[in-house]
C-alpha cells in the first residue's frame, strides 16, 4: 500500500534522532511520505550519518541534538529506551513554543511519567510506540515500508492537548501505520506480553540448546529464536524498565508451561491434545497477519482511548 | 539449486504414505528429480488422493495400502507418528525381499526399537526424519522444493544393512537433501531441544497471551508462536513418543528462563545483558541458515555414523 502524496507537507523540518533500523527506516518513510520538507538525521557518528544521508535516508544530518532541535518543528527519538529521556530534555530546551517530540521507544510507563511535565508545557511530549521492527540493527537494514500497515500505540497523558496528539497520529499514518491510544501503563503491561515475554523465551531457549545439537535445527528453532538475535544492550534496557509487568508475564507463562509439562511427563494425551487444540486456536486467531492492508480507526482498538 | 538429470531412475515405484505436506511435498520431489518411474500415493480418501494426482503430486494413487506395497519397490510412510509402526508393518508383509521401507517420522526412539526386526529381514526398514516442514497441513501446502538444502537424518540400526542405508540416503539426497546418521535415541535426545522443546514453549506462550491483547502483537510474538499452529493431534503424538527426552529439555529450559528471570526481577543488569548477548552469539551462529545450497558429506556432522 501506498499513501496517496498528501495536499501539502503536514510539518516543516522534522529531527530523526538515532539513524539505526527504526529512525532511519521513519527518515525514509516521511521523507517518501512527503509528510515534510526536511529530515535532519541526528546521532553521534558523522561518517555514520553521511552514509545515511548518501543513501537517501535523511535530507542532512547534525551531531549536536541542539542544533538540530532549534531547527525542527517536530523532533522524534529513536534512540535506546535508557536515552530517551535525556533526548526528549535536551531538544524541549532549544525548541519554539508550540513544537512536538515524540519517540519510538518499547517501553513507556517510565518515560511519560519523568516526562510528565511535557504534556502541558509550551514543548510537547507525545510517547509514541510504532509496532514495527526487526532483530536487525543500523540503518543499512532501513526500509521505508516497514511501518506499512503495522499499529502504533499513542501514550498521551490526560491533559496533554489533544491537538498535538493528532498531529502525531498524522505523522505515524503518514508512514502508513494504525493508530490507538493506550495509557503508559496499559501499554507496558500488554507489550510485556506480546513483545517483552517472547524476546526472554526466545533468549532462553537460545541459551539452552547445546551447541552439538545446532545442526539439527530447522526453521521452526529459527523462528522461535530469531528475536534473540536482537541488540543485547537494547533490550536489557527495555527488560529493566518494564522489569515488573515482565516478570508477572513470566510467571504466568510459566503456570502455562508447568501445565504442558505435567501433561507431557504423565502421558496425559486428553489434557495434552486440550493444550496444544487450544494453543493452537489463539495462534490460528492472529492471522492473517493483522489486516495489513486496512488503515483502520482507532474504535477498533479495545483499548482505544 | 536444481538437481541434474540422473541418468537412470534409482527406482522403479515408489508409494507414498500419507499424502499431506510431507508426503505430497516428497512425491512432487521424487518426480521433479527422475528419481523413480511412477509415485504412488497411498491414503484412505480417493477424492483427495484425486486432488492430489489432479495438481501433479502423484502418477496414481491406492487407498488400500497393501495393493499399492505389492507393486513398489519402496514404500515411505509419511503417516502420524502414532501409525507409522502399523504401516510399516502392513507394507511390509506384501513387499518381495530386497524391498526398503523408511519413514518421516519426527521421532525414532519407539519406532526404530519396535520395527528393529526389519532391520535384518528381506524387507529392510531404516528409519528417516527429513528436518523439513512447516504449521501448514495437507497437499494443498505441498512443495517440490520443501527439502532443498535441509537435513535428512537416517537412524539405521547396527544390523541394518549398508546397501539399504545408502539407498535410503540417495532418495533423500535426489529430493536436495543433505543426510546423516544418528543412533534413534540420539535422534530423539537432539530433536526434543531443536523441534520438540520450541514447540512446546510456543504452545505454552500462545496459551499465555491474554485475548485482549491480539491486537498488539507484532512480528516478533508472530514468529515466536508460529509452530503453534501446527496440527494438534501430529503434536500430541509426537510429545507422546518424546516425552522423556522432552521432559528433560523442557526442565533445562526452566533453569536458563530462571536465571533470566531473576536477572530480571533484580534490576541486575550485569547478568542480564551477560545472558542476552550469549543468547544472541547463539542465534547469530545459527545464521546463515544451513548452507542451503551444498550437498555436504556425513563428516560434517558431529554425530555422523
Amino acid at each position: 500500500m501506498r499513501n496517496l502524496p498528501l495536499p501539502s507537507p503536514l510539518e516543516d523540518t522534522i529531527a530523526i534522532v538515532g539513524v539505526g533500523l527504526i529512525g532511519g527506516s521513519l527518515a525514509a518513510a516521511l521523507k517518501q511520505s512527503g509528510a515534510c520538507r526536511e529530515v535532519i538525521g541526528v546521532g553521534r557518528d558523522p561518517r555514520r550519518l553521511k552514509n545515511a544521508q548518501a543513501a537517501g535516508l535523511i535530507d542532512t544530518f547534525e551531531t549536536d541534538l541542539r542544533a538540530a532541535a532549534k531547527r525542527a518543528s517536530v523532533v522524534i527519538v529513536c534512540t535506546p529506551v535508557d536515552r530517551i529521556i535525556a533526548d526528549v530534555r535536551t531538544a524541549a530546551a532549544e525548541m519554539s513554543p508550540g513544537s512536538l517530540i515524540t519517540d519510538a521507544g518499547s517501553t513507556k510507563g517510565a518515560i511519560c511519567a519523568t516526562l510528565a511535565e511535557l504534556s502541558s508545557g509550551p514543548v510537547t511530549f507525545v510517547g509514541s510506540h510504532p509496532l514495527a521492527g526487526s532483530e536487525k540493527q543500523g540503518f543499512e537494514a532501513a526500509a521505508a515500508e516497514l511501518f506499512q500497515g503495522r499499529l502504533c500505540v499513542l501514550t498521551p497523558l490526560p491533559d496533554t492537548p489533544a491537538a498535538q496528539v493528532e498531529r502525531t497520529r498524522r505523522l505515524w499514518q503518514a508512514v502508513g501505520m494504525r493508530t490507538c491510544e493506550l495509557t503508559p501503563d496499559d501499554h507496558d503491561s500488554a507489550l510485556a506480553y506480546t513483545s517483552h515475554l517472547p524476546h526472554a523465551l526466545a533468549s532462553a531457549l537460545s541459551l539452552t540448546l547445546p551447541d552439538e545439537y545446532q545442526t539439527l535445527t530447522a526453521t521452526g528453532y529459527r523462528d522461535t529464536t530469531r528475536v534473540a538475535a536482537g541488540d543485547a544492550e537494547l533490550w536489557t534496557a527495555i527488560f529493566r524498565q518494564n522489569a515488573q509487568p515482565l516478570v508477572a508475564a513470566l510467571a504466568a507463562f510459566s503456570t502455562r508451561l508447568a501445565e504442558l509439562t505435567a501433561a507431557i511427563a504423565h502421558g496425559d494425551e486428553a489434557s495434552l491434545q486440550n493444550l496444544l487444540r487450544q494453543a493452537k486456536r489463539h495462534r490460528d486467531a492472529l492471522d492473517p497477519p493483522s489486516s495489513a492492508s486496512t488503515n483502520s480507526s482507532a474504535h477498533e482498538h479495545p483499548f482505544a482511548g
